[in-house]
């Protein structure tokens, strides 16, 4: 495979990126996830869709130009952090199939491998979650071009990965993301173990917003 | 030193940011550097400052405003790629002192080396190279917020190093980096070459632009 001819074990980047729904639950399981990869000695970095609207997407607001543009600038920044041995979890609600495959195909490009994973639950969930009140003012019409209420959603076509929060746990889609992982052969846990003296990195961060 | 703990050698992020005005020399010392520090086992990127107008800062001009914002977005993923062992190399004008601290400040946060290197050379041979021809428009009042025209430029107060590029040719100013680096005891060459299996990624990329 000529990924392991480019990246050593531990050493090998790739891009898992969470889309779905605000309240999903995309920030929960990428986090979990994290602490899974982290601890079997991968670096890590958590790009979440939140927070970059303040780190590099300042000034964009929601209409679909900006939302393509925002996805594209995680894509570019995921993209150099997997190329240089990083695994990405990116969790961001990235509406659009277009800009979602657009990054796809760009990862691909640099021989990393790129796993979607589609994070879904019924809307009547999602609303009766709304744990930053973001559903009830959408509903109120007091936020524009919120998705899944008054702004589309595109589910991708082929996700590596479908998990619906309202009927699964964190920690049992943790398990099935880890699985799924390795049987791609994309984990790295056991081969990080024959490696202990491996750098393990970790992930922290910051806030967002504004408008079209 | 507690770098050493954190970081295994080969394994050092580190942030080398090149500033200067326009046709000072930035981008053929950064691309110069970037050789000596791949073929000695580093891990390299280079975040050029024309580049990143367009995959990171589509949309902003050339007022301090958006040059500082600029200048933070770099920073943002310079240090992202520095804590995951990267050594980057920023190569822009980033004109303002203040946002050029802020970042170092930011960076050495994370236990990291940020190491300031000024490239300058009289104005007149600036406006006599001039080659892009951005010089002779700026002069002629075609562009507005053209640093050290029409926008002021503000030298860094101690930088690591000062490279005159009228009197230096970049070989020069590349070894000088790199005795300055090792002298630091920030290079890795040596280290590295104790350990030849690891990754040895490159660089390449972009262009860009707008106004406030």
């Amino acid at each position: 495979m000529a990924l392991e001819k480019k990246y050593p074990a531990g050493d090998r980047g790739m891009v898992i990126w969470f889309t779905g729904l605000s309240g999903a639950g995309k920030t929960a399981l990428s986090r979990s996830v994290s602490l899974q990869l982290t601890a079997g000695g991968n670096k890590v970095e958590i790009l979440d869709g939140d927070e970059v609207r303040e780190s590099l997407s300042r000034g964009l607001g929601f209409c679909r130009e900006d939302r393509d543009e925002n996805v594209r600038r995680i894509g570019f920044v995921a993209r150099l952090l997997a190329r240089n041995g990083v695994v990405v979890l990116v969790s961001a609600i990235s509406p659009y199939r277009q800009s979602r495959d657009d990054v796809r195909r760009a990862v691909e490009r640099d021989e990393l491998p790129f796993v979607e994973v589609l994070i879904r639950a019924p809307i009547e969930v999602l609303i009766e979650r709304d744990p930053k009140g973001l559903y009830k003012k959408a509903l109120a019409g007091e936020i524009r071009n919120f998705t899944g209420i008054s702004d589309p959603y595109e589910e991708p076509e082929s996700p590596g990965l479908v998990v619906d929060s309202s009927s699964e746990s964190v920690g049992e889609s943790t398990a099935r993301l880890m699985s799924f992982l390795r049987r791609a052969e994309l984990d790295q846990i056991e081969r990080a173990q024959d490696h202990p003296e491996q750098a393990i990195e970790s992930a922290d961060r910051q806030s967002m917003q504004e408008g079209c």
